[in-house]
């Protein structure tokens, strides 16, 4: 018996999370939203996934294109066990009553707060306390990015110091600035700390600022120690540690431009750099304290997340199962 | 048997028609050159192609990595039938003289002089003219894309006067600017236009601006006709030309980065765009003027035509066979 | 007696204005409007220019802040001869009863269609048609850029095809995008060549992209020539048109960045380059084409058009009296 | 008697120091250097500034484009009393020969390492040290940056972390990239921290980015307090502390553009923001750290510290008169 699930929202993460359930082999894409008819509403359908309108409301446009769709959200929640909400920040809160109502379980995204569900999910750091569960966030993509990071030094933690330098839009975004400029958020520490608290408990604060490009986001971690490490320790613990890559500058890694050529070069599908990126000459320890650079790719590295959280949800595979499991239909590295 | 091929130079385009090669059941990739052990290097290697330096003073730098290359160029032009030369423009001709030498047929990139070969070469406009040749030029991204269109409509052009506003950098370039202006080539009419003529004997005129992006390159494209056509005949046309593909505003596609969207939900390797993308609603006649609106996705709509050329200069097919098997081994649309 | 003068939105183009106007001798800065309290406000004020809520719906905005304005735009109406309607585009028309009701005449900006107002106006093409008028329209900046050089070549057009390469924001707005894209305005040919129709009769035609670029606009022209003329004769005709300056690649100005360099080096108010900047280098005449390339500094190239306006609709100067008068106090070369 | 001054290159920080030297009543522009006769040398002979060939290799291309020079650098420093030296980075230390030869005093900028000269300086943290010195540094634009916030907290410092986002090119540079992409300083911490330490005994680290962005360099700083202090105290202290502004996001300032556009708004000659800008509402105190965001104007910063250490040379000043008098002649604030 497969799990049904559904995708409301087809966006980047949405269909990144469609794509990626439809190679597991104990899933079932049963079909996803739409708001209009634009090209990737005919590309899904042309693939063989049912298309459905995200609310009654949007009918009319797809009607004017004469693109059928095979009905609406509601009709979509009537025929799965599961839906992944990756709506726009905000509506997955929303649409929640929605979900309650057709007795589905729920995936919500890091766009939305923590008390949507039950527990907020970075499957290495606490897999188990998803299990069973209705209702699960899986955090955002520099969440996600930190979490992996940190919950594989978290012994050694007494204090971490983070600095997000942030993409301004997505690759496929061509509305959203700036052009030329350095946007910080202001408000200081960022809300991105607590947001990772939300998943493990450490102590941590960020400040966070948007920068003119598309391709990844960029940390500059700084940790105080509890207990000696070295930089050895570090990059072994890394090597070791699943979903995070270390990449060298050596080897010709000079920005993030590079980092997604890597990604490009493996033929992954839209670029995903499932993996966090470490530099490894970054990795440094200056008496009680380490540094490291990482980058995440915000359009990716959460999709694995979203597989995980399924399982979890529905006990299907243990912790280290799934992520094996998830890891290899993806062709994440390690 | 199998036309051996090697790629001399392992970067944007290099390793773009390594791939394509090695999908045509009538080819095989023997070996590539690079002139350091970097992450493309390394690849390449993982996938068991072997790596050779490409001149002896750079075998420095792969000892120094530990990294063992399978010799250097000289040692790759005896085993190949044919080099594809994808080194920066203007070391082609420079390396014409080995190639010679070894008695390997070579084909050469647009950034080479049309001088350097026997023939300049679009396979849907002049595949005949490559066949049993040993010496071809496959032209540059951008004269690949205005030939495709002009070809296409070639009996309907009395003038062409066209635009290029041209990406700055490739994706995987962090080096070069502009970050925030516009050159242009100031040299008027610019040279594009003639390297068209080397391939089809049109009145053609062109401009060139520089701006900072890296995703496309983009022609604004006027026609002075020769005799009527209407705007549906063009479409039509458009729709029956090989590596051209209609695309729609109305549908999403509103810039550059929509389109390679396009390609990256379509799992393109590196994303690549091999056809030739015009905007449908910008296809316009005003009295005797045609207007519209192509991009061209500089890193691999060239990609195609090396591997028509090498089936050309070794008359393994005809126009028609070669395009649409290289056109099925790509997954190119039509 | 110096008329009285107010500006209504004081952004990027009414500030400019604002300053322009307190520049003259025969004309009186009454003062400004402003939507909200922010750092343009507090210096206006700063500087004893009065600032007026731009309607009363805005006053607890400023009541918030503390900030007390000199009242609303009725009362400023009140106390002028003339409005500068310097809103975003498409208010102006909607603004335009508040000006008839309080029987003031009004300028408005490009932003506005032609209707809005008796004529549209670039002071050397048509200042004459201004004299007397109630209501001008100063043309936007691409079509005042076109129109200035347009209208000195004017008895040798036969048509004219221009390609603009538009900057996507202003240097001071931080969301417009894009960040990496080039997007077309794939209605074509574009809406810029009808506006200049509007002030001088010629036959044209242009295309229209936006580019992730802040500085300036760049225009591609191409002219068909109704009779003979050399590339000197097209130098010697620039170098003798106000407004318009000759800019030599051979002397750094490489891209926009430098002909923004060169009006910071001269210390110009915001690096407002009013002039319209030809490269020299670009003229060209290839049988009966010419060719040349122009970049226009959208923030100013209307602000002199502006203060022109003024004295005609008051009659206060001939059409070289107020170019000159105006050049002489903006610092404008020629 | 006033200080005979030369500048030796004429780049963005040269004509900057020129233009703030030919304000002080007590020093006299005596020249410039320039390697080539591009745009900013005519503008420079148009205001009379005396221009200099760089060396005499450089003679060639003045003679060829009928540049009349005044003589070379050797020529210019027999003339002058003190030179500044704006070189690009690495090149003042190979010029010192000259000027210790040629007997005159010379002050290098912060590409030069601090053994070039006898104090690395920032005129509010060590005005005194430079009194009577031969050779001055005058620190980077970063360094300058730190130093300037950091010297006004330094008695409540335990220790600094500050992470740097820097513009990747200068305004008025079409070259350099990335356009699309973040790059690292891997090696960590950068070497900015101990620039700082040239200047103030403080325990500091830093890590750094490039962006793709031209307006200014982006800090954002962590401090571990020595003993506590409010937010409200740091408020104090910095509207107190010279060359040093507080601005608001609420009041419009949400980037690098809106602080550049405050500077177009005042008229600085170059939009020069020679104050260190702190957004007001970044800083922040929780626990033993305090937190705060400053942008620095790469291409102004450091000219009044240029215009200070000449004056502290030649022990024609004390520490606050010379810098009144500099902020007064520049429209420095405060």
């Amino acid at each position: 018996m497969k799990v049904k699930v559904g995708i409301n929202g087809y966006g980047t993460i949405g269909k990144r999370v469609a794509y990626a359930v439809s190679k597991q082999d104990d899933m079932e894409l049963i079909g996803v939203t739409k708001t209009k008819p634009d090209f990737e509403a005919y590309l899904a359908r042309e693939r063989g996934i049912p298309v459905y309108a995200a609310s009654e409301e949007f009918l009319p446009r797809f009607e004017k294109a004469g693109f059928e769709v095979a009905g609406t959200l509601s009709d979509l929640l009537e025929n799965v066990d599961v839906i992944v909400d990756a709506t726009p920040g905000g509506m997955g809160a929303k649409n929640k009553a929605l979900y309650e109502k057709a007795g589905v379980k729920a995936i919500f995204q890091g766009g939305e707060k923590a008390e949507v569900a039950q527990v907020s999910f970075v499957a290495q750091a606490n897999y188990e306390k998803a299990l069973g569960k209705d209702y699960v966030r899986v955090v955002s993509c520099n969440t996600t990015g930190l979490t992996r990071t940190l919950s594989a030094l978290q012994e050694y933690i007494d204090y971490v110091y983070a600095v997000m330098i942030r993409r301004a839009a997505d690759p496929n975004d061509s509305k959203r600035g700036p052009v030329n400029a350095i946007t910080p958020s202001v408000t200081v520490p960022s809300h991105h700390g607590p947001d990772v608290q939300t998943v493990i408990p450490i102590n941590i604060e960020t400040m966070a600022f948007v920068v003119p490009t598309t391709l990844m986001h960029v940390h500059s971690v700084m940790i105080e120690l509890k207990k000696p490490i070295t930089r050895e320790d570090v990059i072994d613990i890394f090597e070791n540690t699943t979903r995070v890559l270390l990449f060298e500058k050596e080897r010709g890694f000079e920005s993030t431009a590079q980092l997604i050529e890597f990604a490009r070069d493996l033929h992954r599908e839209w670029n995903n750099l499932y993996e966090i990126a470490v530099w490894k000459e970054s990795i440094s320890v200056k008496g009680n304290r380490l540094f490291y650079i990482q980058a995440v790719h915000q359009e990716s590295d959460v999709v694995p997340e979203n597989v995980d959280a399924i399982r979890a949800m529905f006990e299907m595979a243990d912790k280290w199962e799934s992520i094996r499991k998830t890891n290899k239909s993806l062709g994440i590295l390690k």
